[in-house]
């Protein structure tokens, strides 16, 4: 039986808990919340779990891993505290909105030789992965380059905007990590142009809402990424990668299977609109590889340290955008 | 270069005309049409015919051949003159409304020697042609069932449908055709039902508006007919073909190649609405076989048998309605 | 709390007793299976349920409800215990194999006042929930016919056909029962025709592979069945419902939301395979409504008389294919 | 009747030659080639046109108007003699690989006061024309951005690349320009990205294979294109067009309306592979609009002042790439 720990019963920390509760092995021992409100008590009781001190959970040696899904500005300390615990480690990206921050507590938790998960879900996801597999099948080809469609339903609140650090940092990331995922190899250049197009209270919140991003890797392949905060149809989260074989494409997963003909045309269904219902598959497998990291020392599809390149490309971005000139990094460059 | 004579210069006279006369090789020497309206004076002068008798037509031995698309109820006269005269037949169906003419008739052309496309025109357009040609190679392995497809966007005047001889005989013997060319054998019980859903006055003018047919073959093996007057998206012509290896279908054609996303969803072009548009390169290819027949010898896709054939299976299901049993048929069978 | 026994720890029990055990307010108290295999123990041993004799779980009066999802030969006396035991039923279909206690059966449910829910889960898909409902809100118009595709991605073993009272019995079933659910009305006549064209063996065995059937309503109206027992490309469900505004579709939910394009065109994923995976969403709501029925006392979608309608439909779907004649059909009819 | 003279005999030429031909109310008198080969002379012989010089063309006051279909580098000088002689101008584009020629030839053709449609099809292809009416109606709210996918079923052959300009000149001119078309305004700036990714041969020859492009526009508002020489399946020429009540895609048209289904899933045709296939429509309007602009003094989609401006973004797109800069257009901005 492995022994976990999670820290944070909000919207992402109840599905991690609940995803590794109904794994057989697993028994959650702590659920870690400072503000217990009502839904906090309701998920403890429910999967049997305890509200303790982090303190407790650190020193308690029966705890094989921890998963970190509380707010951000917490990840840092809780991530250097589980390293020096000698605990497994499940980290929600980023680990900070402080570049430098990300770069000391990646390398302590590489020096302390703990397993390490980062939370790039998408890398999980059964449709994503399909096609890095194709792709590193050699089936398709040689990978020549790779656009991405990232929209949201709708914009988020002010207030999560306030402090998600803006929109190349919170959602722009997954999508400079599946770059890396998918190329194997580093990002040399960064142009990104941003405007506030959709809501101009976005704006005065200092972020915005539209963004193109192009990158190109160190071999010279191109990444295009067309991101915003939303689209009239819901979620729209696409990949397309062109090989010299075969165009892989993950498309948008439909609500209903239902469509709707009249004299106006074939009217198919929108998207999903929740990404935790369209990466529920993706949540799920990303547990069972945690606790298989734990049981068998197998490696995450990411680990720590593709954090902190993903968010060097997101500083880069912010830069490039902010300058209007391209930013060149490399493995020393930091903002 | 080929010499022609057009018989009819309606909606579907006029689209065989114009094709014809497209072709480098051939000459449309006559358009023949009692009631000379105006629209039939332009064609005729644009493509440099004259408008005579079909006596004169008859006794010119400079015209290779006939193209019949006149109206039904003088069809048969025609296809009797023609074979007579030694012309080349190129023949819109049906034959005649009536079984026992169309029988004598296709008798007539048979013992005259003269060679005879029938216009199913659909066994001409690429799409159908292509499954049927995949059919054929084996490469979908052993065809098991089919089904089919044929709303129209709307119904008829009840004009038309007055003297149009019903539905299966006027629509769904296109599909009857279909049939025996997909499954290279001829069709022995027939069960059909028919019913007026759509406009009660269609009933009233003696005919149905909504069908559905079950065909069996002399090896077994079923198809499924399903016949409207009227799809609410326009004009329905789907086909699918069931064999052990692959399900071939063949799909509507979109007017355009829009879709337009919003919150409702994702909505497609409706399916080009015109029979005349839909089935274009049908009827250029059809008359490009037709002058390859005269040139070559070439054996046409459909002859004048496959429209008796047709015929009875229409026949059949019509009795089969009326006397609400299935009816076997046989080359000896009639009405 | 809901007390609950489940008969039969199969697959389908399986599914139901999972579903039942997830939701908050229900306890399985017996899991009954004669034949206490090795996935029977584990499976409650994880729900915590006991296996004991069908008389104790009758005659303990904290059960509320029994799901009986055990082998179909013991469907009937099962019911009627629950019945005299005034239990509220969940059964999966079909009652019994021979109609005649089908209608002994259904008779005494009704006659006990015990609330039943019969598994025809179709009807709680949100595809075809979706359909059904607007059909009905009028939005789509009036219904004016249907086509049902309905083919299994294979053969099952001769040995489950042996024993599953043939295809109409046992796969068309679901059909007929959407048929009459769509239409809101009885079938009045059934014309249905079958051979074996996919595999011999299962005609060995009895059985057919391949069917059309077509059923005319009380009203007039059509309702066309395809029905095989497989496809090339895996399991085939979809609806087709015309109405006189819109056309309907419940499409294949694909495996993948993946498409590979290459030199041969797009090819989009094969859809789910399996019918448990399929309609993993209607077990889950079929079973929060039996619960909601104990509950709160609400009608649920299927009974046990619509089980006993639509297996009338399927004797006269078998007597027609037998004497190749439509069979007409009443409330009185029996075979 | 209108009098034409077509200056070219080749691929592109013969389309508008024989366009122009099937319209009622024109006669093409001249069909200029200087290299007569025989093809040209088949054409001239089936249309009923002449051979001559350029100068017997514009000295002849029959003439109404000029199409230019002739080599690029015959261009400026035909529009030049085309504008003194006051003959309407239907010009391919690009007018010059020159950049200041383009200027002085536009400034002398505006002078002259002639008519000039310059050939952007896509402007005329009914897809593209009906997302830019919808655009401007309103109805899909505010144009936000824009998403552009140019790719070639295979690259060109090396002798035409080394004087088609460049790959920003010969091909993605076609995106510039129906960028600036949707968008109503200007670009001010443009970053471009280009390598050899798919042929080294390509980069040998002096060009690239492979570019993403971001242009912003006067107001803000963002256009990303994606341009290649290859596609594995074929031609991809699509645009995606987001605003804020709808997006609006431009498809691909596909070769056949076919799916296959097998195991592997559900396969699709590849699009049609050739532009002049795909834009068949698209020059057929041109040509009407071209003969209309004539008779009536309609407007066209594109004069000879959007070739300029077309083409001083590709400039800029080239002198981006070579510096890795962005570039800021006016306009003033010359190369």
């Amino acid at each position: 039986m492995i022994n976990l720990a999670v820290f944070g019963a909000g919207r992402i920390g109840s599905v991690h808990a609940v995803n590794a509760n109904n794994l057989g092995s697993v028994q959650i021992k702590y659920l870690v919340d400072p503000v217990r409100g009502e839904h906090q008590a309701l998920l403890a009781a429910r999967i049997g779990a305890q509200n303790v001190s982090a303190d407790t959970v650190f020193s308690d040696p029966s705890i094989d891993g921890v998963i970190i899904a509380s707010s951000t500005n917490t990840h840092a300390e809780l991530l250097l505290k589980a390293a020096k615990a000698g605990k497994a480690i499940f980290c929600e990206k980023p680990v900070s909105l402080n570049f430098s921050t990300v770069e000391t507590v990646t390398d302590a938790v590489d020096a302390s030789g703990v397993d390490c998960l980062l939370a790039f879900q998408r890398r999980y996801d059964p449709d994503f992965r399909f096609v890095r597999d194709r792709v590193w099948s050699g089936d398709a080809g040689t990978l020549e380059h790779i656009v991405m469609h990232t929209r949201d339903p709708s914009a988020p609140s002010l207030a999560y905007i306030s402090h998600s650090g803006g929109m190349f940092r919170d959602q722009a990331i997954h999508d400079f990590d599946m770059a890396r995922y998918l190329l194997g190899e580093e990002i040399v250049t960064v142009y990104a142009v941003g405007n506030c197009l959709i809501d101009k209270a976005i704006g005065n919140a200092g972020d915005i809402d539209t963004a193109m991003v192009t990158l190109t890797s160190a071999s010279g392949r191109f990444v295009q990424m067309i991101n915003c905060r939303r689209a009239p149809f819901g979620y729209d989260q696409r990949l397309e990668v062109l090989c010299s074989k075969e165009v892989l494409y993950v498309e948008n997963r439909p609500q209903r299977g239902v469509t709707i003909a009249d004299v106006n045309g074939f009217r198919g269904s929108p998207p999903m609109n929740y990404f935790i219902e369209r990466f529920a598959a993706a949540y799920r497998d990303e547990m069972l590889a945690f606790v298989d990291m734990i049981e068998t020392g197998s490696k995450p599809l990411a680990g720590i340290r593709d954090g902190l390149e993903a968010q060097r490309v997101a500083e880069a971005a912010i830069i490039s955008m902010q300058t209007g000139t391209p930013i060149h990094i490399g493995p020393d460059w930091r903002p």
